[in-house]
């Protein structure tokens, strides 16, 4: 009932918001980022309560971390922010525009998604990041975050909702559910009436619990098992180099490497090498039985391990004949997020990037790149691994939706 | 277990045709067409099957009208699928490409969505319309078609099926769902690791129970309860015309007019004149108070009645305020689908354009041209009502996503 009403509050913002003029909805992100800056003490006052109940509940060392808010967070939030406002507003833009034979003259427009209702785990930064580029692309916000975060989510977006409304602008445009139970989550992913699409950012277990619940239209994110194959034209140090970033610059995230795939023409070269860097990071090797054969003490990998995404110091690896059999590893295996090859034949390549069916398909890079302030769009909602409506880095336009619009002087059919 | 193969089958075809030629593509088109013709007799043949069953369960005229096929639809569909030919190929294509500052060049590429599931009813044209356009756009295709229609749907499919691979394509490309239970078209709807998007073509009932059970990726289709509004500035003869166009020329379709809504300051001179024109056509009258003071003779609308989307010689009316209240009123009512604006007032018809929340916004034109063939699309497969992926009607490039693709020299983050 309360949550229905959020919806309807919700919608009836997104039609002010979808006709606010940029300079307004950047006058409200202004405010928001000095609200925050203002605001640092209280924000952290309310985000100790969260750490204080994280550490009774003894969360591990990594958790908290990304729970925890100072300073330096807080300003880099705003920043985040103001970066945002330099962006340019999708909202409104008429393009391919054309005639049709009774002169008819059809245009299409880029509008607003409406209401996106997110559900988000752990890190309270989420609460501003996806409001405030929700707020740019003129969509209202529906905010359901963990439980553990529940104090610093709700101080921030009732934070966000005075900036918003100090500006002149609907505060309702931001909605936040207190109530963090699994029924009340259950209940928004069937909020087809108000939900125009729903964003879970988080684990395995809320992405799958999403796709098999959620009635609204839905983005899944974040799932990423990438690969790195090292063709038989690779330049074998850049390969080993790539390797390295891919799987331990960060292998928590999803654009970690969590497989390679080596042709078998330059495993017996390229696999020592790769061993011996790896090594560095004390990187746990799961290999096949050709793997195994010029590796030795490494485990045998399973077919099971083959599609994890270990987010950890683990990487399966597996000897391939070539590029076709590699594609089709993949293309099997794999998330649909982000895949390299290692290769200086453009045949190869080629091949490589028309066929593997991912999200973002690399040649010659680290995966590590997907990532919307990587790819320049000044931010990102999250990573989509789906292909309907947005695949890869969602920025303000993958926020956005099109409608025809078309004028006559009378035409019928 | 038979429908996980066959989703298995459609998968693996779905990787040969995005790698498929334009050439090799449009070759087995005509081969479709052509055998199309040649089958003929055998096609009505099975078509008789049907028919003799629908007749002997009662069905109605018009759905018999619908179920039939003769030499010349079968030639109309024949004449379609060679028009899909001539279509540009979207596959492939690369486009927005840009360097980001380490020199990471990123393009998109237009690739296929992969498999697309259809659950349709009772017209068999449908089998030949949807599976050529995934066809062309390379995509797999489930087809699960109603059981009025299952000897004709299945001849459509195989014949189909032999003339993909009579050009050296794979038919497994085309998987045909014999068991009409609802059991399988429920199964169909949970085939994640193999189904990319569903789509389902039918009435109401199919729709809704699509959109609570499907856990695949769905785009809505075909509910349209279009309004036509008469502004305070509009031509009134031109609006007598368009609302009798948009309401009689075809009731039964999803862009026909389901209401009328009327500015105050024209009701008087309006109402009479759209009341006689729609008189010819013996067009039944639900309005509001204000309606009736003008009109007498007609019945109250209910609020239930300004939701429906009648598909019939009934219409909907309210006289309004003035555009904001006949946008609010869309906005409420409407099935997001397509609405027009009679007027010569420009800021009335900008905010009009702009506010309106629905795939297809009009001005001084019939609401019956939201189509893809009427929109220059040379095809559609369906009408797209909601915001995600697709909006409006859905031709080639609609059935198809993006990928990035990302070419570099070693870079590493």
């Amino acid at each position: 009932m309360e949550l229905n009403l959020k919806g309807q509050y919700a919608k009836n913002a997104s039609y002010i918001l979808n006709k606010a003029s940029t300079v307004l909805k950047n006058d409200a992100l202004t405010a928001i980022a000095k609200a925050l800056i203002e605001k640092q003490e209280l924000i952290i006052n309310e985000n100790n309560k969260d750490i204080e109940n994280a550490k009774a509940k003894g969360m591990s060392k990594t958790l908290l971390d990304r729970l925890s808010l100072d300073n330096n967070r807080i300003e880099a939030m705003a920043q985040g922010v103001m970066q945002i406002v330099s962006l340019n507003d999708p909202v409104g833009i008429v393009f391919e525009i054309w005639t049709i034979p009774n002169g008819l003259k059809i245009g299409k427009m880029r509008v607003p998604l409406g209401v996106i209702a997110l559900i988000y785990e752990a890190r309270p930064n989420v609460t501003v990041d996806a409001t405030t580029l929700c707020l740019k692309s003129g969509n209202s916000v529906i905010l359901r975050g963990g439980k553990e975060a529940i104090n610093s989510n709700k101080i921030l977006s009732n934070i966000m909702r005075d900036a918003i409304e100090s500006v002149g602008l609907t505060k309702e445009c931001i909605q936040f559910i207190e109530d963090t139970s699994r029924e009340t989550a259950l209940s928004l992913m069937k909020l087809n009436d108000y939900v125009d699409v729903l964003i879970p950012r988080g684990g395995a277990g809320l992405i799958k619990s999403t796709v098999e619940n959620a009635t609204v239209p839905i983005i899944e994110t974040g799932r990423g098992n990438c690969h790195i194959y090292i063709d038989d034209y690779a330049d074998l140090d850049m390969g080993v180099n790539i390797l390295f970033n891919a799987k331990t610059s960060r292998p928590s995230v999803c654009n970690a490497a969590e497989s390679l795939l080596v042709a078998k023409s330059v495993a017996n070269e390229f696999l020592p090498k790769a061993y011996n860097k790896l090594c560095e990071k004390n990187v746990e090797i799961r290999g096949c039985e050709k793997t195994k054969k010029i590796l030795k003490n490494i485990k045998l990998a399973t077919d099971e391990d083959y599609y994890t995404e270990f987010l950890d110091y683990i990487i399966s690896v597996k000897v391939v004949d070539g590029v076709d059999e590699a594609i089709k590893h993949i293309n099997k295996y794999s998330t649909k997020h982000s895949d390299a090859i290692i290769t200086s034949n453009k045949k190869n390549y080629q091949k490589f990037l028309r066929e593997v069916d991912s999200a973002a398909v690399y040649v010659n890079a680290s995966t590590r790149f997907t990532d919307g302030f990587e790819f320049g769009f000044g931010a990102e909602i999250g990573i989509s691994t789906q292909k309907m409506h947005a695949r890869g880095p969602m920025g303000l336009n993958e926020l956005t939706t099109i409608k025809y619009i078309v004028v006559g002087e009378g035409q019928i059919r």
